[in-house]
């Protein structure tokens, strides 16, 4: 399976969300509403993504770690169809985000952040959970942490253990070489594709990067 | 000292939030804009509770995990005093959150969900974090967990650490006792006020309690 690519939109504003999502709709697989536009203007850019891309998949990128059924609704209501929940949330949260998720017919993704723990992820499998997002923080990119060894061991026992992974932060065309090893479910690239001289062209390149290093 | 009481605005629409808010503001010590108003109106709803009551503290709830300069700008700039940091984000972000709030004058509070540890504490104390938020969280609540010693212990141990605690999920008047001997910094109620018949007369017997505990 070649991996699919994301754009995660991390603007501020609703205009230069649908704008990018225009530009970048045609090329990648997975629009996100990332954090900072969703707390910025609220669901109203999800719905408006809804509209101006019917059918695409629409990841909302809440990272939520309590209230999961009255979050969820409103994710999913709004015309996401993933739902971001931190992975220090409770199970009872993940437990009843993924219950509203399934009445949509979405799903949610555990983001690994922080502390984390292969006994905690094999209890989120034993709900019925099967997407998570290995993180690379822009906090701890900034600080000059780069991918490791140990990222990618992670990566390969998440994935044996059924999930099927997301991976971001700092995700770049020259970057996924290490990755080629392993069934990486998305690739989530945000700036990347944003602050190129030309977005379009950027996510293109990124797709041929993928189809050639996953087709064997 | 006597513990303040904060107001979690709980609701979904900015009519709902700015109305409790008049209603409360002049009972409460803190409002705060709570996870599920943020993502459903955006940043609109804290400048307008920021409009609407000048000088009232004013927390919100972001539980941010990572972003945080951008996410602390968002929410300094919108008229926030406080805002609130996930415990699971990483270091690099609770300092980035926390060099913000010391631009703006204002602080975060790192919200303790899920699995955290006093040495993570021991942390970010080093850092100069000095608010955190014990959490009993909405989904922990409605699958029947209720307070416990070992909580009352927890609670204890950060108050000794130097932590000023916030205490949240499902206080009522009726439970405050068991906190009295404890130097709780803000209680923080949400339904308990605004589902109440009379909102205004609740926040009242809840200052009241408050008031006849912990005078000494």
């Amino acid at each position: 399976m070649i991996p699919k690519l994301q754009v995660a939109l991390d603007v501020t504003t609703e205009a230069e969300a649908l704008s990018a999502a225009k530009t970048l709709a045609p090329v990648v697989d997975v629009l996100e509403a990332g954090t900072l536009i969703c707390f910025a203007e609220g669901m109203s850019v999800v719905r408006s993504l809804r509209t101006q891309h019917p059918d695409k998949p629409l990841v909302v990128d809440m990272k939520l770690a309590d209230a999961g059924r009255d979050l969820g609704e409103m994710a999913f209501k709004s015309g996401g169809t993933l739902l971001t929940v931190i992975c220090a949330a409770p199970l009872a949260t993940m437990e009843s985000a993924l219950e509203v998720a399934k009445e949509y017919g979405g799903d949610i993704q555990i983001e690994l952040f922080g502390d984390w723990t292969f006994e905690q992820a094999s209890e989120w499998r034993k709900l019925g959970i099967t997407q998570a997002i290995y993180h690379r923080g822009r906090d701890a990119q900034a600080k000059g942490q780069t991918w490791h060894q140990e990222d990618l061991d992670w990566l390969q026992r998440m994935c044996d253990m059924g999930f099927n992974m997301s991976v971001t932060g700092g995700i770049t065309p020259e970057l996924l070489p290490i990755f080629q090893h392993l069934p990486i479910n998305t690739f989530i690239a945000g700036r990347a594709l944003l602050s190129a001289p030309d977005p379009q062209k950027a996510a293109i390149s990124f797709k041929e990067t993928l189809n050639s290093l996953w087709r064997k």
